[in-house]
């Protein structure tokens, strides 16, 4: 193993926040920061966002740096360290992300797309690190995905590969922000799940959804329905159980393409617990090929709120090891 | 590239019919047959219709032959030459057929998957000949599909990948053979797309289709419906425009997952031509992820009727440069 220096910076760049953390090689964080993305700022103010992010927390640790990792949305080229068209970032076409950060910090940065990074983060530290090959699901306000074969990532000709979320499972479906239609997203991203609940509000008036909500649908969000479920509610259950059949349907549909029986699933819903990953596990396994049935299975992120800087330090070192 | 025999022979298992081939180097055929399968007899039943096959026409070639390829139905072990489940074969668990011809005619022997031979044939001798990555579908009554990544096969865990005819795009939708709803086979399958044209035969009465059967509907194949559209039958075209919209909506999961933009498509209902291919690419450019639309594109398979035969020989030369 070429010799690195003890840390690593992870920077994750969400729709309303950028969070940043020094990160151990190991894996552990020892500083971390949030700022507000300023989406609305456009490509500049949300750069100098993550600058400041950074500035937060590097200057303590500047010795033993050996790099930024970046995790960003939209199709992101390692090579050139560019991000495109992420979709929750307004006015952004295309920013050469890598090189201005670069320049900033005189620092080798990694930038890789949020769900690919998340992916190598499980690899290098989480529910991946024994297996050669996963499939990683990301759960929240879209439905993102990432392929790790023969422990690389895999990135397809431009880096736009797994792209789970965006797997039909009803042509008729829900209309999807990507312009197709019953894209398991719109099955069990954050937005679907509320407005469904919100549909059903007059038929499950006694639902303890709405009771914990204080029938202020504002509030409303998957951990009200994670913890009315906790609670026994059956319109909470029957919520999260037909989503993960949602996600298990689409599951099984990548599962016959790749042949790969592994599946690590993170991301706010996966909060659902067991009653979420065990509905995925029946559904795919239900609707999977009868020679790949027995062998698929479902595996909870270990990484957990902290899996976007630790998949976006890993990035640092998982390249150093490459 | 190391030096081989001039020919090899390939051996394409069929649900009614074995065809064995005697194909050049560079992918011409030379001498062929065809013998009758025999399923209803069983596993051995049928390895002797393979000998019976291979004996009619070996023994003039015999002394340059380089080794058998042999594309199977189901699930195969290249490392093992092992054929399980093959959904048109009877009583037909896991059968050692690689061992069992190569002890018949001591030539190596290489069996695979018959649609990831479809595929290597056309990367040697076809279509994808000038691609690194691309996705190969066969039509036929299942929908085959093979997967080439950096001009290899991508097998996945156990050699199954690839089943994008398994792809669910409602999962509403009419029952597979596989168990599951909605896949792609069971819009473009051939039995599909004959069962809805019989399906719809009251309404559709001056469908040249039913004019060429002279009403006969056991006559009905995909051909004929093909000939209709040729004349312009309003129906008939309807029929194929509809397969191609449903395949299309398929491959643009599979797209979106893989990130691999060019697709060939061969197998009979390929035979629908422009009118097919237009409409499946015009569905994958409507549902596949902006970011990818503009860059996929569909190309028609070359090696045609001889694919099976072509694509199970060219196993042997393919391993031989590996």
């Amino acid at each position: 193993m070429k010799k690195t220096k003890l840390y690593s910076v992870g920077v994750d760049i969400g729709g309303t926040s950028i969070k940043v953390g020094v990160v151990s090689k190991d894996g552990k964080i020892i500083a971390k920061t949030a700022v507000d993305t300023l989406s609305e700022l456009g490509p500049k103010g949300v750069v100098n966002q993550i600058i400041k992010g950074i500035n937060n927390v590097l200057p303590e640790y500047i010795k033993e740096i050996e790099g930024i990792g970046i995790g960003a949305p939209g199709i992101v080229s390692i090579e050139k360290g560019t991000v495109e068209h992420p979709p929750n970032l307004y006015n952004w076409k295309k920013v050469h992300l890598g090189k201005l950060i670069e320049d900033e910090f005189r620092l080798k940065v990694t930038v890789e797309n949020d769900a690919n990074a998340a992916a190598i983060g499980e690899l290098m530290y989480g529910a991946g690190r024994q297996f050669e090959d996963f499939i990683m699901i990301t759960l929240g306000t879209g439905v993102g995905g990432g392929i790790i074969l023969n422990r690389k990532i895999y990135r397809g000709e431009i880096g736009a590969a797994g792209e789970i979320g965006h797997t039909t499972i009803d042509y008729n479906g829900p209309l999807c922000n990507c312009g197709a239609n019953g894209c398991v997203e719109t099955y069990i991203g954050n937005g679907y799940l509320v407005d469904q609940v919100i549909r059903e509000k007059h038929n499950q008036k006694n639902s303890k959804i709405f009771e914990l909500l204080d029938h202020n649908l504002d509030y409303l969000t998957p951990k009200i329905i994670s913890d009315a479920a906790q609670q026994g509610d059956d319109f909470a259950r029957k919520v999260i159980i037909d989503a993960g059949r949602y996600l298990g349907i689409g599951l099984a549909s990548v599962v016959n393409i790749l042949d790969i029986s592994k599946i690590i699933i993170g991301g706010g819903v996966a909060g659902f617990g067991k009653l979420l990953f065990d509905s995925v596990e029946n559904s795919l396994r239900e609707k999977t090929l009868k020679s790949l049935r027995s062998r698929v299975k479902i595996y909870p992120a270990k990484l957990k709120n902290e899996a976007g800087i630790k998949g976006a330090s890993s990035l640092v070192f998982y390249r150093a090891l490459l």
